[in-house]
């Protein structure tokens, strides 16, 4: 059993992203890793996908994912669920900050770009 | 991709827990389950099992969890790794409730007593 106090944990970030790890494969875990992100107003994930299955819990704000070449418009609360391997992308369509916690049924997560070319992450996943 | 709305979402009990479940087999996955639920002020989980690993967000309230012969204090914002198959019982010991978002590495999520008598639950999982 591992307890991760958020005060305590490290914060990352990518261009108008900020990130941080709550579970994975440091807290003992071997096929689930647990992600807060918040996204600042007008930013955006780059697009991308998995090679595992993701949940993304919408904590606060509003946005768009852009995924199977459809948009789709969310506010929170709502959770999105995605395929392994979709590739996607998440906006923040919104001025407030869009909270996020994601799931996904991997750890280490690996992220690449929608040609398969691997996107490097300033954190542990 | 599925989109759940939380306030169309279907509410779960048992007694001094509240339920929903946001994402599972139902939404096209098949490795990962996210639940939310809300526990009132001096009640409790039963102790419990799952045959798979679970990552508890602490969102709100605070409180104990029971896990391997120990009794672990916790209060928001916290993250709890739960090994797969450790018995653990979750406990609010504060007076507001204690809101949580769990995420499974499985789908659907069997839950068991901790001599192995499968829990059956009351909600889609």
């Amino acid at each position: 059993m591992h307890i991760v106090k958020h005060a305590e944990q490290q914060l990352a970030s990518m261009p108008g992203l900020e990130h941080m790890t709550l579970a994975g494969a440091d807290e003992g875990l071997r096929a689930l890793s647990v992600w807060r992100q918040s996204i600042a107003g007008g930013a955006a994930t780059p697009p991308h996908r998995h090679d595992c299955e993701e949940v993304v819990v919408v904590v606060a704000g509003r946005g768009e994912i852009h995924c199977e070449r459809e948009v789709w418009t969310f506010e929170a609360p709502a959770t999105l669920s995605i395929p392994r391997n979709v590739p996607h992308q998440i906006l923040n369509t919104g001025d407030a900050p869009l909270e996020l916690i994601a799931a996904f049924s991997a750890t280490p997560v690996e992220v690449y770009f929608p040609d398969g070319e691997p996107l490097p992450l300033p954190w542990r996943s």
